[in-house]
């Protein structure tokens, strides 16, 4: 299969690299033909690898891949050309992040408000501590998975009152508790309440929480 | 320490129940005082468990937890009482979701657009999935972890183009995938790149992948 990719950074050389190693011929594209990260993976990465323009990979492309900074994309498929992607699979793998605040990163599209933060402005003087909201009820008090413990993730503007609440949720059945920071975290940790609902619907399991593996 | 909890419904009564075993005393608070599910739950929770309105569960608490509709927590934090809950932690378990488009619901807050919905208005005739965009670069390709397999969430608009990609992602050593439906999904999708970020900002952790461990 002939692939092209549109983004000369980790995410796109990484899959360009992936694609190759499956035995796939792979077309990276960036702005400009010369770019010279794009050039400099196509040199190592043997005779399937080669470069070029968006326009070049989308052309090129039997599957194309969006690997450019999200907030992009609508340029960078213009410069590709919709008639040259039409029918075509297009893997995004982006997304639309907004770094002009620092890091972490915000969401730049949609997520603009949240209902941990309606709560906090509704109740100022209260301490709102966000938890409990990405998992289903049954494994609310003593989750018991194999795999476990699965993860907490909490966030609030108090630093007190989050302490308080990771030494209840400890008390809970919960020794894997993240701090996401402020109550605007909301925001991420409420999208996560369909992520389960989704995944539950999706895969009939009903009795599942969320743990990021790491290494 | 005295519980009191806003809301009757599996989530207040689970945690209503999981604080009386851990020997706290809690009144489960409800809109109106004669509310059959408070007044059953406190009958078999014992002399620890008791009932009343929003207001008497936030007078009674040193801690409250919000466990209503999520929609519903401006009202009933109105009727619980600003005042009753100053200085106090506010554990707040809720999602806004919107239900009046059907199941699986909607968030009613926020979230009114994507970075995959823009790219798939962008080459309306590309047929676009989002995959990839929940975890870094270098997991993206035969991800090895104990406990693993990670889990990969796509969603697009076309169910050809998605099956593609399941495949693709088989090659790429991700046996677990979760289709979540349309593109419009990317909106639950997206906020789980911030939650990979903000999960590696917290634990120092960057070679992290989300899994749903199942029962």
């Amino acid at each position: 299969m002939r692939v092209g990719i549109f983004g000369t950074g980790d995410v796109g050389r990484t899959l360009a690299s992936a694609f190759v190693t499956l035995g796939h011929e792979v077309k990276l594209g960036a702005r400009e033909a010369s770019n010279e990260k794009a050039a400099a993976w196509a040199k190592q990465a043997g005779p399937k690898g080669s470069h070029g323009t968006f326009a070049d990979a989308a052309g090129f492309a039997d599957l194309a891949v969006l690997a450019t900074h999200g907030i992009a994309n609508p340029e960078v498929l213009a410069a590709a050309g919709a008639e040259r992607l039409e029918g075509k699979v297009l893997i995004d793998t982006t997304n639309p992040l907004d770094f002009s605040k620092g890091v972490p990163p915000r969401l730049a599209v949609g997520h603009t408000d949240s209902g941990g933060e309606i709560a906090q402005r509704t109740v100022p003087r209260a301490r709102v501590v966000k938890a409990f909201n990405i998992v289903g009820h049954k494994s609310m008090f003593r989750p018991e998975y194999a795999g476990g413990p699965p993860d907490m993730l909490i966030c609030g503007n108090d630093a007190d009152a989050k302490k308080h609440v990771t030494a209840l949720l400890r008390d809970f059945g919960w020794p894997e508790v993240v701090d996401f920071g402020g109550i605007e975290a909301s925001r991420y940790l409420e999208p996560l309440c369909l992520v389960w609902t989704i995944y539950g619907a999706k895969t009939g399991s009903w009795n599942h929480a969320l743990k990021m593996l790491r290494k």
